[in-house]
């Protein structure tokens, strides 16, 4: 597939290769390791996340290497020889065992494990933490402005206001959360999103009238053409001349696909802008609706019953706003053949150690239950799961229906999943979305959807914990 | 200069080309346009912004085309034969009228004005504003850290919590704001900015022991080594460690840069580090600090006297929180040979028609006065600058030193300016930011700063508005 990047080995943080020489100079850098993806809060006090990115970050870890370019900058910043050799022959071949893209996550569970040499496993740590936060932010936020209005199209209007090239994944990342179409014509190039646009306020501007610009665009456009009505006067020029061009329009075969109200009160302005179309005989032109959008003006007009058929949202959608980042983490949960933790002041900070299998318990009805239990690798069948920091709180699993989450996704550096189209990711998280509870999906304090630990895992911790802190 | 991504003209919002191929098919696609590229809010609350990326636009701009596949898209996408004709051997050939980078920018005022056909003008949109809102949202936020600690080294920590790709052009506006180096290794190879960084606690996890997994790092960092001492307990087991390597470090010959607090409270546990470390006779071994980091934390921390000599910044930094977005927009001033302006409800949001050139006003002490005059471009020395929205407010000009703001960087599609280090760049933004009173350097209700046009830009203006509303 063809990319508006090239990522290569320098795409990480410095202290992954200085570790990483350190682990090389001293003979331990093909120790096997094993590192845990997780994050510790939601987004948006959202309920649940939206996984998202897996692909991208597999497809550059197959091609990932250091370029010439790249190993003169580490020789010149001072690395060693034979690390910079090892480099030169770099390629990740680990194991990486993941949730399934487009699957609900949430915090503390791992949604990644990677296997790998140590230091295989560090350089691509920031890579990862990179592409799958910002991917799960945006598909998360996404899915809440598809939750509220589940029968209108929405479409990524975010380019301009992006995080500079940050904007090529957010419109990846947000028609796996539920949007149907993006304005930025690349990523829908590279990854097969339908590209839809309208016209904007300079092209009105350009003419010395806006009835003269809706004639001249709408012969250029006999399909798909949206009129922009709020350049001058919405109700007064904007719709009412749209309504003649689509008369015209109508007289050579064609049909006016839409208007767009991108200024002023949507509600409001949308039920006028409707009645007159219907009133002219035009109920099939549809209304679409931009300015500064996110999820709860979306729900406000769905609520108010607005009769706009198409959402476009920039900045909010592609940014994350008001949450600009997923915090989520990398941590080392075995090496050297021995499980890992990290110690902390807080329990909450403590890392859960070993290779592990997450299993989503379902109810009798074939709903979500609202729990998944993180177990060892080698259990099957976890029968209890204990709250991970309030070890008095638990739950007997005995009897539910368990789905094992992670499954190998790439062996020894090569992809074992194939490219799935972003329309049956989508599909995916609708599917998983509809099998959660209405209660873990609304806005306001959303019930807290429960992750605990297995017995084993559990007793492994503890027993590390108090040999660390000996 | 090599670079992670290659732009071609489908970096760019789908209506862009829809409205091209209308000028086009209609015979106006090469009409004279003049674009301002200007924004209407300060991000952070702050008195002024940080104008950045521009180099990197005028670069992209100057190779700007559209591919095979770019071509192809369009094609399938119902683009006229005519018109991907004329994309085919597209280039932008515009002349472009900009602040310098690093300068100061305030809202309402153009930052850049673009000159070309309208076709073209409208094709680059997009792009224009994802490179330019985004590197100088980041470049603000790095001056506000800079700002409250002058005399501490600042390092951008961000990669893994940036916003996918967006990573790599935030540390570069990040050295313009007033960081001195990054952890992003292939930023600092690409950008010319120190690489840097310390380790991780995976690192010192993958041992059985702290000390063991410092003697480690230390061996094979004999310069630059920085120890990460809260993995266990900081000031039980951390700093006590690093103190015994340190030691060991000058049998051989070495000195220990630093240590790296990571968690608890950074005041308490640096004032504390900082005497075990005084005590112990290692006085040049610095002290590091990171953790959720924004301005307001280090302020905090300087206000304290906490004895931080570095500071490194992720998220916060890399991604503008709590402000995702600068809303910088790019409007149509000029077409056909007319001025042009675009109305609104809202006096505010009238835009302001014709080629322009901003003069910064100086004080009599040769500081800034607080004050920009936007005023037609064949004025010389407006005498007087009037509030854009409350013309009863006016300012008399006469006798102040005036500076020009406004400088061609790239004429007919060739750039005009050289690629200034980014050092260069962050020391005249230093420089300008000596020259504007404090009182709009705070962080609490910043005096405003303020921006007005003149007589001859006023009139112009209420001209085209009475003749629009008629």
């Amino acid at each position: 597939m063809s990319h508006i990047f090239h990522l290569s080995g320098s795409y990480t943080d410095l202290y992954q290769l200085t570790m990483g020489q350190a682990f090389y100079l001293k003979g331990r850098a093909f120790d096997h390791a094993v590192f845990d993806y997780f994050f510790r809060k939601l987004p948006f006090n959202s309920g649940y996340a939206v996984f998202a990115g897996l692909y991208d970050l597999l497809e550059i870890l197959e091609e990932l290497h250091f370029s010439r370019g790249d190993l003169h900058f580490l020789e010149e910043n001072g690395f060693h020889p034979d690390f910079i050799n090892y480099l030169e022959n770099f390629r990740f071949q680990g194991t990486i065992y993941s949730s399934r893209e487009g699957d609900l996550v949430f915090p503390t569970r791992p949604v990644i494990q990677v296997e790998a040499t140590l230091v295989e496993a560090q350089i691509i740590e920031t890579l990862l933490l990179n592409i799958l936060n910002f991917q799960t932010l945006i598909a998360t936020k996404a899915s809440r402005m598809a939750y509220v209005a589940p029968n209108a199209t929405l479409i990524d209007f975010g380019l301009r206001r992006a995080q500079g090239l940050g904007g090529y994944h957010a419109s990846r990342a947000a028609v796996i959360g539920g949007f149907q179409a993006t304005s930025n014509v690349v990523a829908a190039k590279d990854f097969d999103i339908r590209a839809s646009g309208t016209m904007a306020h300079s092209f009105v501007q350009s003419y010395d009238d806006e009835l003269t610009a809706f004639r001249n665009f709408a012969d250029s456009m006999t399909e798909n053409c949206v009129l922009l009505v709020d350049t001058y006067d919405t109700l007064k020029s904007g719709v009412p001349n749209a309504i003649k061009v689509a008369k015209e329009m109508e007289q050579k075969g064609h049909k006016l696909l839409g208007i767009r109200l991108d200024s002023g009160d949507l509600a409001y302005l949308a039920k006028k802008s409707r009645k007159m179309l219907d009133d002219a005989g035009l109920p099939y032109v549809k209304i679409a609706a931009s300015n500064q959008l996110d999820e709860h003006v979306v729900k406000s007009l769905v609520e108010q019953k607005a009769p706009i058929d198409v959402f476009g949202v920039g900045t909010s959608l592609v940014t994350g706003q008001p949450d600009a980042a997923l915090d989520g983490v990398y941590k080392l949960s075995f090496s050297g053949g021995k499980p890992r933790i990290k110690l902390s002041e807080s329990l909450q900070k403590i890392t859960l150690p070993d290779r592990k299998q997450v299993f989503r318990v379902y109810n009798g009805d074939d709903n979500f239950y609202g729990a998944d239990a993180i177990a060892l690798r080698h259990e099957k069948d976890p029968d209890t799961m204990y709250h991970p920091f309030e070890p008095e709180k638990s739950i007997s699993l005995k009897g539910f229906k368990k789905e094992p989450l992670l499954h190998k996704v790439m062996e020894n550096g090569k992809m074992s999943i194939i490219n799935i189209p972003l329309d049956e990711i989508s599909s995916f998280r609708n599917e998983r979305l509809s099998l959660l509870p209405e209660e873990f999906k609304r806005f306001d304090n959303p019930h807290v959807y429960k992750v605990g630990i297995s017995t084993e895992l559990m007793t492994l911790r503890d027993d590390l914990k108090n040999q660390y802190k000996k």
